[in-house]
């Protein structure tokens, strides 16, 4: 057992969970990426979420660094927020969890399909050795890294 | 935009999310693939989760097949939580989450090393074009599939 590894030192799941953690959080950072929204009210009219949490997520969301206020000199009041790189790197998560509900919760079909822009063809996410190359989640084991407690102080000894 | 995309018939994410968006609910599917927690207790000590919400977790994990309960018959009052096929498949997303958390919240290095079973290299995830090979976010774009309202319709037509 990992013991208790909701502390955010011993996991980096349970690290991201901390900060992204409840779906309104992960479908904002989906709508910016995905979909080009960055006002206010088009994560309002896109998620149909209550404006006083759509206002703490992205507030959060700025303090935590995956997004970005900025407005533009020519419209002062027009606030945009906007994925920082941090933020945009959610897009691998993003498309983890879309696979994911496309296996098993779209018996109709994927109900979109993301596509490499230079060809149209289909995109994959592929769990890799980096010396045998592909692999499945059953070769997959998780050892203690450098960041776990205690570790960095017995690598240093 | 892709218009009210909560909805879970238009988004994959969104119902992947609808089904395991929040914290504890990951969480608890972390512990049952790589800490190999099946008990209500081992879950319980490792998270320091509420039993109440712990309980309807994993209620909510059996009525939409993610788990499934199990008893042996040598221990008949010793009930067991196993991940199903459905809930074992979310391990890429547990990972792709994981790799984010390292490379944004870990400054002290990846707390946890995901290893290839049978050489001990390093496990990396990648996005790839079917045809092209490697690609990274910046190449992907979204069109609406088959599991889109009103597409597969369309489709037929």
């Amino acid at each position: 057992m990992l013991g208790k590894t909701y502390d955010d030192q011993v996991c980096s799941i349970a690290s991201a969970l901390n900060v992204i953690g409840e779906r309104w959080s992960l479908l904002i950072v989906r709508d910016a990426l995905f979909a080009g929204a960055t006002r206010f009210k088009d994560f309002q009219r896109s998620l149909g979420v209550a404006p006083n949490i759509l206002s703490s997520r992205l507030d959060a969301f700025i303090s935590t660094g995956i997004m970005e206020r900025r407005t533009d000199a020519d419209r002062p009041h027009q606030v945009e927020y906007v994925l920082t790189a941090k933020g945009r790197d959610l897009g691998p998560a993003l498309l983890a969890l879309n696979f994911w509900g496309d296996r098993w919760w779209s018996p109709q079909g994927p109900p979109n399909i993301y596509e490499h822009s230079q060809c149209g063809s289909r995109i994959r996410q592929e769990l890799t050795c980096v010396d045998c190359g592909p692999v499945t989640m059953d070769d997959v084991v998780v050892h203690p890294g450098l960041g776990f407690p205690g570790r960095a102080k017995q690598a240093g000894n």
